[in-house]
């Protein structure tokens, strides 16, 4: 298989858990890593295909979410893939690791191609498949979504954003940083601003310049506060409701920000008041649920800030899984 | 009162608070080290007698759960005993601190059958107290509770477990780990599977297999998730009704690993998405009111893994005290 | 302005962010230090006046609260002005920073008189601004409003306390430490026990003789069990119209400690089961909105026992927010 | 015994080491507390009496060296009394522990003379033991240096000083801060500054018209440098040599911040270019060997700023142990 | 080569790193797991062989040395082969990766034969190579050099050792600890006291009885004081020309407690006054150079007691390094 | 003079000490921000002229060092401008801090000749000025010495390099990271390879294709282990005498991974086995005092991996100050 995705700038994992020497049932035993995949699985039955990004010279502050594709696969093997409460086995779901792309240190504009690039192939590539894409900072959505676009032409496409910021910041003051990517995708015609909800913003990390950027572009959005007293999960099922009625693929974008810094240490701009994981593991399984939502990401989880015991890492794996139960179950 | 318990394997306390130095109203000021007992209370009117556990080289992970016992004892000066909520000043209990369970460095087996033996004697001597034990990995709950039987043959016993996991992997595999004691319990015959109720599963970490085993066993359970739905304690009252129906004894055994890595990051295998503390004490404090919960333990406390801050050892300690504020307003 | 002030024992802050440096919209460009303040605003406008205390060396434990006020200054940068809930722009409030009480450092009574006095010269010459104290530890509290008091000496104060603890102690045991204000705001006749109110009481932190002296001189109080049964907001403000019938003057106190461990580490007595920001970011809301609330301090935040990612600073400048953001809404 | 110093301002330590339940050889077999001491030894016969002060709320910048005499008695467990380099056992040496001074929370000149009227009565009841204060932060010295001189009013005392700072501040700026007590003794009288020996200055640490002041009154100093290029030891021994040919008494003080940040973080200011420990318990070894050395304290040792793993504690009894050695070999 | 080891109770390595999309000249490509041996390189051709040990629930103390395995792989990314001062490239030297030794969880008899059964089927297989174990805690040395023995049983082995403690303890008290493995070895009859030279004692860290043991055994000694006056390096020269006069083969043991705390604060029993890191990999390149250092092992490394930035697993793979280096240059 | 600088890309400081506020013969009082620089001394008196780089974007690993200008002004209250050993104050040399050069968050070609631009600017303006630039990551000395190199076409330049690593990667592979500005300055002509000395490589972290490069490129290397067998000091001096007959202007840069990660374990990577501070400030303070050193930098300083007590940020300031005293020496 890796031939051919030979002209895409991807490269296979850098190390691979051995298969038999880890337990039955745990995430390390179930996804395959492509070096191994071709013997494996015929390629058209994959399910799921994630790959990392690993890039964070981007990001406006600093950070080292460029790390978290590598720490998502050391993290496999304290998971088991079986939820307890949908009493679903995420085994049957097959899922192949697609390696990390390319990513040149100096040159970000060629990093950022490279992912336009990378998520077109792999859209091509495999279309039935659910294709999540594990950050890196914020600005790669831009480009993964740009890579849809380019694989789906005729494809309108809408996005579920979970976020503390609305990341509408103008590309003309830094280029496309992290705080970039929803203005990006507007901008360039890629998606229309009315198509994209957030839901997650709280606090006072959006300046007012940016509300009222929200509101020319017709960004939606419903504030952690207001989504909460509806219940978190009954504002995501809402806005995909909306979001399915208007395009026909929905990407997932979720920002380990959106989550309160007592739950999520390791991300750049930790905040007070911001989502537990319980909410947001609704969240994002609600979303699993949904017909429409075909591709997703996750984004600045920065593995060197996080506490010695990783609660972050921990949720970003754990965001992936419940995720993916969704998507389980919608197949069913 | 040593000389009664002189073949118990058990030793004093290492070290004992100094009375008279310590503020009045505090934990340190209150219960009473074994040393220091005779002169001071006869012994029949011990209302609670607590006693350390510290073994966790029986962890399958690396665990320092050892250090709990002692680390809970520094801890008593900054709690005092008066519970506001209840308006009960737990100072009217008798509290006796048996010492710890003397442990072998490279035999565990012989440390768990010093735990039964030492549970065995404590019952025999203060059938009227409740005991509860400071662990220790979770591997001392089957040896606790093999203790009780010994004591109590005609009794039947259940248990309220609150935990993360179902602790029913195979012995077969690796021995009587911190993952085998209610298994170890059922295939024992000290108990039945049914008598078993476990509340605060959650989350991808416990194996398809597990479950499966759980409905051999008949084991009961409530996930945190549809706990919550109609509320923890909720959830803990109905379960203790129907084992209080089908037991003369109930065993509460709290794994600290139950509650959510934001609030516990000091246990072994620390999780997102578990109870908060609310919960949990909440939780405690209810089954503490129930006549049949006649002892209890605490295990999974690794204070070498804790933050500078101590949230877990703190946790830790406030569990026993909302446990003995339930205990104080049964009998009231 | 500073000449104004000169006989207080103030000194301005030691450092100022460089406008027009900073990102528009951000704190650290709105609030103007006294330096720079007598050219651009003139002295009657200003709606907020806020000043540091930089004492901890009256706290019981060892405490490092003194650094706060320079980590609050510091942290400006990392927050906006504008609300996303209430859609207000905090910029719309002008705020002035006067600087530093002066300290000594062996001679406490000499810091505490100086508190006072600068609080009173505050008083006198922003008698319309909304001054709010950044502590420093809950010592500060009682010659704060004795500083009100003196300046105001015709009103009756009334006290909306969030905290943990009662600060009841004995005066005469060790002087006015932080476990004291109130007591000492009592017996020095500057306020009725009547006229406080207390909201976060839980766990095991007050001795049973504290809850006895609330109850001799009348303080009020709802645990933060009891609070969350109605909603910690709701009690709030059933506490603040019951006191705005009863006093002139309300003054808030937040001691950040009534926060739980996992949402503030960085406070000297750290404790589980306490609240969750955001349940303290809407309390503080709300009495802002209240028009008898015309002070309030933020008290035993240690920025030196805080978590790499500060969450505890950054708790800290959310409750100014968002209280300032309750001020403004009421302005409106 | 305890009657015998009823009358001082002294009580025994909090908590107190099970003797026969701790390994033998050990120190916390090997040190005796007050509580105890009556019964085993005869009061003549202490070799070492060791009492402890917890106060730091007069250091200039935040500091928990209030906690290291509890500290320093917890690490006890850590270390054996037996010295293979000199093939010395400890063990041989009789040491009391005379438990702690009693600290006011607000009145910091009431604690200070509290510490003058129990070292004064220790080396009254004691007056052939080598008595040792363990700090609290460096005012304390003062404090120490001044009960020797009231019970020894005949008696030329002399110091050194192992310490990255002079500490010579005027104490017209804030008083009797950890910043002024060698100042302190030669403004009141109690020594000569010729007779005071400072080791270990280094770097940036120390202002000018600190090295003027050191000169206007005569007080000796080797900086780190000059001392490395004879051996630190070697320096030592030649401060001692003149000393000792001038006073009757040598006391010693440890500055802890005399070693470098990579050996002792956990001091209030720890900076690069420091001591090794290697060399600093070289230093005190020879210390402990000079006949006229009768007295030492160990200061500004900050435990709640140590690393987990306590470097800067263990350096600190290791200290102690170092110098009790160089004593144990003189008494041979 | 695998079907050569099948019975032995060794697993390979549970991940391995993907060759091709490594650095070229790191360590991660240089060394070959077992899964991929075969293939690559005729099995008579390894220069050295290395194995994991991860058992440390042996260890005196809470010990997590059963991770340090797998963290000295995955730290192979950090280092390159080649040593700048003696113009080696390690990279001439073939290095197979054997995996880790099978332990049981709750049996430590049984996990301790498979240590000797592993390292005597290793010797057997690979008898001219450079045969070097990762453990663990101390306690494995006993059987890896027992091991040794049984495969070469009319060699006569010594034991160079670089460690802060004697481990002399009697094992008739808890068995085969981590304080045992020199006493074990010499009880058992597999090597003779004198042909022990422990170099690195020093502190307080060893009690009296055990000196007294080491000098009924003639265990050999040299303090880190006085290894120093002659010159670390030095001191290991004579001691491997002694015992190279006596045995046929000398197994270097390093226990990495023998550094200072300052640069190994990730051991169980971390101390102040050690070696520095620069004289212990000096030591171990001596060892390296000596004809008759055949096998050698790392013992007692807690990676996660360790820092943030790893200095103490970064000093492990060093040590590993500098000892292959004094290796590669014997062959040369 | 802010007028004389408006075309270079450089901003003033975000924030600036208050005179008057901060104790005397501070660091803090001294340096002089340019904001104030017009009214307090002529231009053409500036002794030094600081600027700080905050670049870290073009760093291989993950880095933080584009906090380090911020973080080196905010520790200047720690330290005091006067010097023990040398008996020199550095209030005696007049600093100017211009700035920080203006940065783009995604075109690091952008911010790369922003530095080239403002160090030709400043060289051109203060052309008798010591210029030192705070990085940043080790990329900056390849722009900085070019912008030296434009200002002053006809003078010959070279380089003193304190580092672990040659810095001689092929800028083929990702463009101009801070593992090739030795090589960018070669390879762009600006300097010869002859003219370069490092002083410091040790262990295991240059390939050897690195060091073929080195011999290719004639630079000059003495290991740390060859440094330190004729002392550190004495290496450095050899090195600058050679240097100083050869070019006209010699550079010191200073890469702070230097250090050993006892010392430093705030910079990216930091390794086991390198210098102490000791050593490395004798090293500078000897670059100091050379009259053809006319330009430094310091690099590669992450305060945000820092330990709490910033040990490296304190070291890093501290090379600030050694360097200057042998500055202030060179022009007594």
């Amino acid at each position: 298989m890796q031939k051919d995705l030979k002209n895409s700038p991807l490269s296979p994992p850098s190390f691979v858990w051995t298969k038999g020497n880890v337990k039955e049932g745990k995430m390390n035993e179930w996804i395959i890593p492509i070096q191994e995949a071709v013997e494996i699985e015929p390629e058209e039955e994959w399910d799921v295909v994630m790959f990392g990004i690993p890039l964070s010279r981007s990001s406006i502050s600093v950070s080292g979410a460029s790390e978290f594709p590598d720490a998502f696969r050391r993290g496999w093997k304290g998971f088991s893939t079986y939820n307890l409460d949908e009493e679903v086995d995420l085994e049957e779901l097959t899922v192949l690791d697609a390696g990390n792309v390319d990513m040149h240190f100096t040159d970000i504009s060629l990093s950022h191609s490279n992912i336009v690039q990378s998520m077109e192939n792999l859209t091509d590539k495999f279309p039935q498949s659910m294709i999540t894409a594990i950050g890196g900072d914020h600005s790669i959505t831009a480009m993964v979504v740009k890579g849809i676009k380019n694989a789906k032409k005729n494809e309108t496409i809408g996005i579920l954003q979970l976020d503390t910021h609305f990341d509408l910041r103008d590309l003309k003051d830094h280029g496309p940083t992290n705080g970039t990517p929803i203005r990006n995708l507007i901008e360039s015609g890629t998606i229309e601003g009315t198509n994209v909800h957030n839901i997650g913003l709280h606090g006072f990390f959006n300046g007012k310049s940016l509300v009222e950027s929200a509101k020319v572009y017709g960004v939606n959005y419903t504030t952690l506060s207001k989504a909460r007293d509806q219940g978190v999960v009954n504002a995501v099922k809402r806005a995909l409701e909306t979001l399915g009625e208007n395009v026909d693929h929905i990407h997932l974008t979720v920002d380990m920000d959106v989550l309160d810094i007592a739950y999520a240490p390791g991300v750049p701009a930790s905040t007070p008041g911001g989502m537990t994981t319980h909410e947001l593991f609704q969240a994002v399984f609600a979303a699993g649920l949904h017909e429409k939502v075909k591709s997703m990401d996750i984004v600045c989880l920065d593995p060197t800030k996080d506490h010695p015991a990783q609660p972050t890492v921990k949720a970003g794996i754990h965001v992936f899984l419940s995720f993916l139960s969704g998507f389980a179950k919608r197949k069913i």
